[in-house]
């Protein structure tokens, strides 16, 4: 057997249970739009993101500690807040130096999830920081779970795409022996060339693009490194490496 | 919107409580072997096959009844048993006439929860027997969800492999709104030609053939309408329609 680190994919969060965090490096996956917007805020200068599961809990704590409170449910912005889950929204003239308090349908849920099931260490992923995400791994050395935050517990396909974007750089290094693995990455081959050709196909596209018109966001989301800073969990809060 | 009937695809059992199940027919999916086997034995002349789920009740019943007990645990026939889950152990010298008290790892517990689950008809589909689910699937023209039995509530690729084979088949005839349904698809029509060849590069591959040698098991699982019978669940029995 190889000496080499293990890397799985969980496909949902109701699947995350299933894999061993405690000895292992997660990835936080919501590429409709958590985790991309969570990666332009941070690069664009934020101070950090604090992600939070509730409307309330993001007004309360933004407003004690003068951040901006924002959010979405089912794709737009949550009653009660001003801000949304757009990475389009947080440029460098309105973040810098602010902190975002964040909370979203299915990432921050996911993030919780992989708290409570004891994830030694926990980053967020997105195709605008494939790289930053790909470069920590595999200085890190350790066993890797990525973890794809769905739709409502449902597979989804664009973060299933971007757990096979990685898998496609990193593997080499680790003992890959999981089919959600493979699946992914061989989705990811067939389709890199053509992201964003492919994503009218998505389930995720329709409630975005159709019902919302979010074309830019979407575009930015499939687009790599565009905002390539690496968010790392600690305290509370996700911070620029 | 379209007046047709739905089809989704849930990857694991973990997954399978997000489908409505009550207004569909579930096709309970386990290439190695469960399905493939229930689908040999039937076409083999089996009078009926009982899933259940557990090893005293196989071994109770079959007594009961005069029935052959039979069934695996992680791979392997369950202690106690004499019969295991291999398709090629039940030919029609063996199996003719006789009733197959089975119990699996993921295959029977999977059925029992699309039961748990108010399915409104229940199926079971492999490669062996392809054409007999798609066309039932067809003629019933109701909503259809392909139930992915995978390994202890993981992801596998064969499962979705399948899934995909019926989904190349009958998209048409269904409206098509699921990634999981998407991806099964393209993973299916990409590795269509070369099933046997992909074979190895499947966890459960490992499993059966490096641990157990069961490559001709292997080989017959993967290959289409080597059993064309349909097994339908009604009233605690999978009986050939």
């Amino acid at each position: 057997m190889s000496n080499k680190p293990t890397l799985h994919t969980s496909l949902s969060p109701a699947l995350l249970h299933l894999y061993d965090l405690s000895n292992s490096v997660v990835v936080i996956i919501d590429v409709f739009r958590a985790t991309s917007t969570i990666a332009s805020a941070l690069f664009n200068g934020a101070k950090c993101v604090i992600p939070v599961d509730s409307v309330p809990k993001a007004i309360e704590i933004s407003k004690k500690i003068g951040g901006i409170a924002a959010g979405e449910r089912d794709g737009i912005i949550a009653e009660g807040l001003e801000h949304g889950n757009s990475p389009l929204e947080y440029g460098r003239d309105f973040i810098e130096n602010k902190t975002l308090v964040l909370t979203t349908t299915n990432g921050t849920r996911l993030l919780q999830m992989a708290l409570d099931n004891n994830a030694e260490k926990i980053i967020a992923g997105s195709f605008p920081n494939l790289s930053a995400v790909c470069d920590f791994l595999l200085a890190e050395k350790k066993n890797v779970v990525l973890g794809c935050a769905g739709w409502k517990d449902r597979f989804n396909l664009e973060d299933t795409l971007f757990a096979g974007a990685i898998i496609n750089r990193v593997s080499a290094a680790f003992t890959v022996h999981c089919d959600s693995s493979l699946m992914a990455e061989m989705m990811y081959a067939k389709n890199k060339n053509k992201m964003i050709e492919f994503a009218p196909r998505l389930t995720h596209y329709h409630r975005l693009v159709e019902r919302f018109g979010l074309i830019e966001d979407i575009t930015f989301c499939l687009t790599n490194d565009v905002a390539n800073v690496l968010p790392v969990y600690s305290d509370g809060k996700l911070i620029a490496l």
